[in-house]
Formats: C-alpha cells, structure tokens, sequence
C-alpha cells in the first residue's frame, strides 16, 4: 500500500512538472463519508478535520491535519512533513502558500471528471475565506489533467493487479457455463457468482446490489438495475456484468450466452448476427485505439458499425477506463453528449486500461453484450481479457 | 429500509414548511465514488449520471436520472416521479424549475457541516452552466438547516435501532473486562472486540482500522490511530473506543479500566481523581442538556470542570451527534474554534442523540476517558447508554 502510494505521488511530481504545474493541493474533510477518490491514490488514509495535501513539484509533499491526526498519518507515512493544528488549519495553510508561493495550483474540482472532484462547494467557500485578502484563489486550476494522467498512466504493477482480477473474473465466467440451466433465476446466477467471489477471498469491483448484473430474456432490453427473480428459459440471451478487486484494482467484463432452444444445435441466424455484429464491432474499436486518438472517434467506430448493420444505437459510452475505480481516469471511448463534459475529446495515452463494451437488443431474445479490457501501448493497445470469440451455449 | 426513506422524506417535507423553504434538490453524480450523504437518508439508492433528487414543501418527490437508472429508480420506489434523460440533465432540471417556479431552493452544500455538503465545487460549476440565463441560482440556499433538523430529530424507530446498537457495545464492555490481562497488545484487544462484533452479525461503525480504538499506558497520551503492538502492563490505565452499526444506525462509546498492580485493591488516588473528575463532566454536562441551549455551553459546563481541577483541557469536542453517521448532524456540543464553523452555536432540539466524551491525561498511568450516548428529550434528556459509574479493574 505504502510503496505504491509512493509510486503514485512520484509520478504525480513528474506530472505536475509536465504540465508547469507548481502545487497540487488536495483539500478535504470527514473523508470516510465526503470521499476524495484521489485520496485513495495519493494520501492512503483519511481526514476527519479539514486537512490539506500538498504535493509539489519540487517533491516536497506536506500533510496539514487536525493535530489529534497526526500520528495516524505519521504512521502512514506516505507524507515527509506532517504538520498539526488544533483551531484552525488557516495559519499553516496560508504559511505553507507563503513559504513555496506557488504560481500555479491545482486543487481537487472539475467539471468533466468526478474522480478529480472531490473537494465539495462548502469546504471551497472555506478555502476562500481563509486565503481572503491574498491572491491565492487567482491561481488555482483544476486538477482534473493531473487526476486524469496518474490515474490512467498505469505502472506495471497497476496493470499486474488488474490483469489478476481479470484472471479471476474469467475463470468464474468459464464456470458459469455449466452452472446455468434453464429454470434458474437471476438472483441465483448472481449468488453463485458472489460466492464463488467469496472462495477467492475477494470483493466486487463495484456495489453488490448491482455486481453482479445478469440479465435473461427478451424483456431485460431496458434495464440497468440488481438481478430479479426472472427465470432463464430456453431461446434467452443472458448476458453478465460484473468485476473482482486485487489489491484495490478492479476487472469490469461482460459475457453473452444463448439457451437452445429443444431441437437447436446453433442460435437462430438473428442472436447470431447480433452477436457477430458486437464482436466485430469491438475488433473495429480495438483496431484503432492508439496513443494520441480522442476516445469519441472509437466510440465512433463501434457505434456506426452497429447502426450500419440496423440496430439502434447504444444508450452509453463505448468503454471507459478501469483502475482502483471501476470507472476510473479521465478521458473515455464516449459519444460527444453533453454530459460527458470534455472527457470524449480527450486522446488516449499509453498505459491506459478502458472496457469496450457495446450493445444491441435481438428482439424475442434479449440483449447481446459483451465487455473486454485492453491496455493502450506506445503504438496501440493488446488485449487484458482474452476476448469471447464465440457466443457461448447454455443447453436446455 | 423504503419505509425509513418514506418516513424521512415526510420528515423533511414538514421541514420545508417550518423553514420556510419552497424545494430540496440534491444535486449528485457517481455517488457510490463522490458520496452525498443526505441520500442515504432521502434517496436509498446511488446514481452514476448527473441526478437531480428533488422533495418539494408540496409532498411532490421528482428524481432525474440517466435513463439508464429509471428502472433501478423505479424499483427503489422512494420518489413518486422518475424521469430520465440521454444526453444531458438539462432540459427535465430547467422543466421542472420552470414548472413548479420554486423561491428558495436549498441545495446541497454546507460551509459548516459536511453532511450537508454533498455537491462538489465542479459539479456545481455544471449545475450553474445548465441554468445560465435564468435566475434560479439567485434562489440558492444551503440545505444545512434542513439536513440538520432531518438527521438530528431522531424518530422512535431511528433511536430504537441506536439503542439495539448501544447494547451491544454493552455487552461487548462487559465481556472486556473479564478478557483483558497483562501480557496482552492493543491489538489482541481489538481482534477480540472485532470478532465479538462479528459474532454479532454486525458491522464497526467506523473504519476498522481505527474502530476500535484501543491505548493502554501513559505513551498514549496524544495517541489518535490504530491499535499497536504496545502491551497491556500493571499499572496502566486503558482505553477503547468503539460502535456497532444495527440497521445503518451507529452506536459510540468509550470506557475506562485500570490494570491493578501486585498488592493493589484500589487505584492510585491520582488515578481515580481522574476517573471521578471525568466522571463528574459528564454529569455536569448532562445537567446542562435541554432543547435551546447551544452546544458549545454544554462543552464550556464539561471544560471547564476539568480544567479548574486542575487538568489540561481535552484537544476536541465534549460530544457529537450519531445517527446514521457516527459523527452526525449539524449542532456539537463543541468549543467556539474556528473549525467548527456554526456548529458550536446551534441550539439542541428534542430528538437529538449526542455523545458526552471528555478526557484527561493521568501522568504515569494514561488517558482517563469516557462516552456515553444521550437523547435530548422535550425538557431535558436521558441516558441512552447506562454510565460508567466506578472506574472498572483489571487483575494483573
């Protein structure tokens, strides 16, 4: 934990040296409940008191905390000066400013990304009366360029964690296949998935209520929600959603599956063209993900395909990045909708991990959908998960 | 978990109309990342896309979602209209301002209380962009009156499942005193606490790593972390700290004991000065507990008993809410430090539940401090936690 949060401020050091960026200050409070996601990243505990983290790019990295925090974050270790207050964090705060006067300083807001938009309204309004008087508030920026850099940059050893995680998710989609059986319900598909989870000492990758997501059947076409009690029957697509945490990085994949029907050896010529459209769809994705390309223009590539072959387009974004958040890093294969903000126009990086994960309703049937994960390289991308070649078979 | 939702929202609508307030919207995207904490109370479900969760002084509750969300909206069932959008919240937020023309919304930031300040400074930078043009944003007020009243007036059934959680802490307590010895690490004690609550079928009430807290020994004295490997010798006074969630509703409470040494049948008068001195506080200041007076006269009744015996005064609060938070709603009985924004000044209401936890440091010996849990009551208030009347022993 320690060495990897390490890891991370190190590289935020050289980031912020990318980008001419003298100061990065994370400021927050009660963290347990008002989350900072980049305080997972970068601070490796919480703060009850209002707290600011200091990260500069002349390495030095400063933890200004409640003075009752300060051997907690001693202990944690992963700031070299610590400094306590007990009335107010404003003094150390403006002595700290006055000191590096940074020129540049990014703090935890964005409008585009939420993991880089921890600090809340209220707590800004405070910032703001203790720098009153100053010209502090004139140089802050948004940390979202930062954020969106470390958090998709991964390291080898961030890669290694999610490629673990993906290896348990794949060997309990291979069970899947002989588990399921018509008459089951969703919810039982989704417990043995929990428990086989469970068996491997591990945690979803996101909440239980709804990971895992398995649909049946041809009335799933517009749900987003837990597993019910909706029983397989022989002619569904079921499709599956879910991901495991290694060591706090997660695995996010979809698989498709098809019931035969008494009498059917193959899936009637329609669920077989959907799933041949989706897969050829994430090959065409897949094709053109490179460093420098702006993630619409691969949503772009899946989306047009589906729609070139008479299905509706999908209600979502293509993929989106994975890393200690099951929707991680800033930029993402998705369409230009405004609430998006700037993140489709963002280029992709090498050492990013993104989903591709598109959609198409068979009607009669259900929905066709599959999710792989790839790792941009320096001049493309490879394959994390090993892709689903084939739609896979439930016998009746 | 819908039926306390329900019983909330209609709390809060008579809220709206006590104070005055046409509409509540919260204000949120990716919740389960970027926490809001009112939504555990008035919506019981996350979001992913940017949502608007609106109750109205005239019973009306609007959710607009991603339409995505609609069905996992609608399932929870805790808001009459559900209504989604694709591209952008935009248009249904602007609809439905334009329609229901509120004069003062509330919305969900806070400068004193973080419960209530659940809308990040860039999520709000959107919200402003979206209603450029109009007036609406002039309407703005904090929702912090709101969330406090809400989450502060405890109904029968939220103070019942306080209760249910104290008496567990109880039972644990008890069963401390016979477990403990000489010999043993502050993190044997915790193991021990931790697997008791397990038996229990429970959940800590706050993070693990430092729920509970356990400090045996004079080298704790500005100890505010984890438990360590430091062992429980004769001659020491210990400390824990810790609750149980029952039902999303927390419990808090420390206890104090003393390890006897060889010969001993008493604690050494300083010691038990300590224990008495503690003590009398928390009378003192449960003495002082009535609907109107404000928090910080009940810290000033404890403090100041303390610290004219004689003894440092305590680096925090006399005593906090606890709800669904540990450290919950919006009144303390808090010092006037400027950390506390308002806080301290807020006046006490019947309903509320408070922790009483003054400490003391015995020189040679450790931290003398005790927590016991209140509910103001119309005239008064009550025990919610049976006290600590006599210093507790441990036989070496």
């Amino acid at each position: 934990m320690k060495s990897l949060i390490h890891e991370k401020i190190n590289q935020a050091v050289s980031i912020l040296n990318e980008k001419d960026t003298d100061l990065w200050m994370i400021f927050a409070r009660e963290s347990s409940v008002n989350h900072d996601p980049a305080m997972d990243i970068v601070v490796g505990t919480n703060c009850t008191w209002q707290s600011a983290f200091m990260i500069n790019r002349n390495g030095d990295t400063t933890a200004i905390v409640g003075s009752l925090e300060v051997p907690n974050m001693t202990t944690v270790g992963t700031y070299k000066n610590v400094e306590g207050y007990l009335k107010s964090v404003k003094e150390l705060l403006l002595a700290y400013l006055q000191k590096h006067n940074p020129k540049k300083i990014a703090i935890n807001f964005s409008k585009n990304a939420n993991l880089a938009d921890g600090l809340t309204y209220g707590l800004y309004l405070n910032l703001l009366d203790y720098l009153a008087g100053t010209d502090f508030p004139s140089r802050f920026i948004s940390s979202e360029e930062i954020v969106a850099a470390l958090r998709g940059r991964k390291s080898d050893s961030e890669v290694s964690n999610i490629t673990a995680a993906i290896e348990v998710t794949e060997k309990i989609y291979n069970e899947l296949t002989g588990f399921m059986k018509p008459g089951m319900s969703e919810k039982d598909v989704a417990a043995f998935i929990l428990k086989r989870i469970a068996d491997h000492g591990l945690e979803t990758a996101w909440e239980v209520d709804h990971c895992p997501a398995v649909y049946t059947g041809p009335e799933t076409a517009g749900a987003h929600s837990g597993p019910t009690d909706r029983k397989i029957e022989k002619g569904h697509i079921i499709n599956t959603d879910f991901g495991v945490k290694v060591n706090g990085y997660c695995s996010d994949m979809q698989r498709t599956w098809y019931v035969l029907r008494d009498g059917e050896t193959t899936a009637p010529p329609q669920v077989q063209k959907g799933f041949d459209v989706i897969k050829q769809s994430i090959r065409n994705a897949f094709a053109g993900m490179k460093p420098g390309v702006p993630g619409c223009e691969i949503d772009d590539l899946a989306r047009n395909y589906i729609t070139s072959n008479g299905y509706a387009e999908y209600q979502h974004g293509l993929g989106h990045q994975v890393g200690r958040a099951v929707h991680d890093g800033g930029a993402g294969l998705f369409p230009r909708w405004e609430r998006y903000g700037n993140t489709p126009f963002l280029p992709l990086e090498p050492g990013h991990v993104f989903t591709i994960e598109p959609r198409l309703f068979v009607e009669g049937h259900g929905v066709v959908t599959v999710e792989e994960m790839v790792n941009v390289t320096a001049d493309g991308c490879r394959w994390l998960s090993h892709p689903q070649e084939e739609l896979w078979y439930i016998k009746g």
